[in-house]
């Protein structure tokens, strides 16, 4: 399996499990390290802001914002079902692969209340080693600008 | 195509396809005989329990089911939309093949309103056979405990 | 690239990626010329209706309506997030592919608000050509029939 489209389509399909079954402590292991995820609106990307709502730099930092998940606990419990179209494979450099994604994000909460949280698109890189696919660098763009308030679990 | 992926995302699109076109009477070829059609929510998965809002192990069984809703007719005219993710293999056994893939059902009610309904993932083994993969057991797990009394249509 | 399903995921993942990122000038590069683009209800299909909420059947009348929608502006600023399912494929014939792709749109107004806004399939017909898919013809069926008078960008 080294097509770069298989890889990336299967990659992000286990990463979406991992968040959907609640399976956080396994999110990191999707990233290189160092890695750059950032969490920014589509406003903020169009103008050119750095954004971030979030914004992690290594392995340990992912770790950490779940262990704070993991012991804060002070939100109401909910699930997110993530639903993700097919990559769309912008440029393939060498082992790298720049690739977006887009994405809609149900949350699910404790109630069994359901709605549409979150829609957006993933600008990611990808390094490609030994047929593992590790995102170098997510730029998670939230189409709404209304969603950081209440980001919880990451998408 | 033999290759599994493509194979279980083909049949996965023509059986949403199916459902979604309102051509129910085509539900059931999707699945070997004998079979496991199980409906469930992500609690009761959760907890063990062996759920099912819906429980079928064979094909006359799906059959029973559509023929029951065609007779009845006592709901709400409406239809579904599904969106599923990539499947997600998790192992292949020989001509067995085990996936998961996520889902969105929105469904749109006579009056045009339309909905998100449920959200959830298929959890699949599959039988290739001849170039064919059939459903052998699919556990539908809903994110919410709410949609069970409000299924009629086939997730 | 000249495996058709993989060439038609990845055009309707950069035809969707267009629209999204407000880039509608890109919309009729996506189609053959001549071509068709129309826009329906369920309802009306079913019925064998042409219908025809939009109806367009040259690269030039494509531009047209892109061009009347930047200079109106007179409807309140949004975008659209398109997800679509895999593509079905129903045929191949020659240079000619026949598919049917499962989508959802979310729209996102100025003030972040976010709806399901539209679900339906695309029924297409694709040329393929030099490692390139077009679309010859897309008839956009729309599973509810509350969608038409909103409708500004193209889906």
């Amino acid at each position: 399996m080294t097509d770069p489209y298989r890889l990336i389509s299967q990659t992000q399909a286990a990463y979406a499990r991992a968040i959907d079954d609640d399976q956080l402590e396994q999110w990191s292991d999707f990233f290189a390290d160092p890695c750059t995820y950032r969490v920014t609106s589509a406003a903020s990307h169009r103008d050119g802001l750095p954004g971030g709502i979030v914004y992690c730099t290594s392995r340990g930092m992912l770790k950490d914002r779940i262990s704070a998940l993991r012991e804060a606990n002070i939100y109401e419990r909910h699930s997110y079902r993530h639903i993700l179209g097919a990559p769309y494979i912008v440029a393939e450099r060498g082992s790298h692969v720049d690739s977006e994604t887009a994405f809609m994000v149900a949350r699910i909460m404790h109630t069994g209340e359901t709605a549409l949280f979150a829609t957006g698109k993933y600008i990611d890189t990808y390094v490609i080693e030994a047929g593992q696919a590790r995102i170098e660098s997510r730029l998670v763009v939230c189409d709404s600008s209304r969603v950081d308030t209440l980001l919880v679990i990451p998408l």
